[in-house]
């Protein structure tokens, strides 16, 4: 049986102003491989709610699972759980398991639960919550879309409550060989080899260092020994 | 005017897998800005035909310029200059003027321009060649959509080799302020505060540092003056 596949939607405007560099996407992409579920498309969209619905449409059709990132927080730009309750047709408002959560934490803290931090507890009628063990804000699961904070410390909380519970396939083996060769001196034997190996995924990675151009060679597969066997093979191909 | 907008399209397996991070996204990112090119949308997918294919006519109907990055090498698994010429309907060949280029820079190297290098002289016909002044193989422009290599070093050039043709807008001005408080805290009066300037986007960026919760808040606007107005009262709300 194929692995389940998946898709993650980045929603904020940092990422594409090019301010910041993206962590989540790194993150959750090791731990999909870890889990054997194969994350096949990122998505990057701005605080623009059309946008924000449409992509998750779009995703929620095409993918097993669809994760996001972004946009649950409580200024006036955090838009996200609004966009994804008119994805999925649903209502949204402040639910009492997920207020409950917030004011027993701010009770904890000694701060007010004020009209912004109860925006955290707008969660679409249908979802079921994310634990967010680190600030208590919940993320939400409707569907196949799971919804989560922005902040790394906190979406690799989320991503490590909500994984367990999703069923995974067969890790991905993979091995990588470094060949301090251009492409285009390898592309032809290479091209061969992933004819002769059409169970494993072969990919080159060219890259450029110090004026020196080399490839990154990367075999997956599911089966460990098949992974071992087609690498003593490249290696002696490439040796 | 409004400024053009934009799309990225990456193209490749290396950062699904979670193997590397992005380095062109980020790097575009950056030089769209200060070309007033508004980066609305990125998308990351897979060496896979379809997937490549259907992102390219989504991005071009929806955007009025698309950057692609990864794919054009000599390869077995450098499927996108074959996947744009079928989104534009357009035919695929080894081109003369490419191949030119190739045979100039193989014979001064002393390099054969073999079957593998040969490919990357497959350029749609409808085309324009991208100047690649770091390694010869040259990116294309086919209707809106410029199409670029994948190694950093490689995009870079070429992304300097194609904005100057591009019309931009006026470059988006931006101010950030770190505030050392929660969200929840400032969530009120910075929602205020972005009602009050309709005109430029006001963004809350949250962090978590050492157990201690921030936001980053930035102002962007396309007047220098107004931005800086904007933040001196963003200084003393917070102050």
């Amino acid at each position: 049986m194929p692995n389940p596949t998946a898709a993650m939607l980045v929603i904020g405007d940092e990422i594409l102003s090019g301010r910041t560099r993206d962590a989540n996407m790194h993150h959750l992409a090791g731990r999909l491989t870890e889990a054997g579920i194969d994350l096949r498309e990122v998505r990057i969209v701005s605080d623009d709610a059309p946008a924000i619905t449409a992509a998750v449409k779009a995703l929620s059709d095409g993918f097993d699972h669809v994760f996001t990132s972004g946009g649950i927080g409580p200024t006036h730009d955090d838009i996200t759980a609004d966009c994804i309750a008119a994805a999925f047709d649903d209502t949204i408002d402040v639910r009492d398991d997920a207020r409950a959560l917030l004011q027993a934490h701010y009770d904890r803290s000694g701060q007010e639960l004020n009209a912004a931090r109860l925006r955290m507890a707008r969660i679409p009628s249908k979802a079921t919550l994310i634990d967010n063990p680190v600030s208590t804000a919940p993320g939400f699961s409707i569907g196949n879309v799971h919804v989560m904070a922005g902040v790394p410390a906190v979406f690799q909380a989320m991503v490590a409550s909500i994984l367990p519970t999703l069923t995974g396939g067969a890790p991905l083996v993979s091995r990588s060989l470094a060949v301090m060769r251009g492409e285009g001196d390898i592309a032809g034997p290479l091209g061969a080899f992933a004819v002769d190996h059409p169970d494993l995924s072969v990919g080159s990675y060219p890259f450029q260092k110090d004026g020196i151009y080399g490839a990154n060679l990367v075999i997956r597969g599911a089966d460990q020994a098949r992974v071992d066997a087609a690498f003593a093979t490249l290696e002696q191909l490439f040796a």
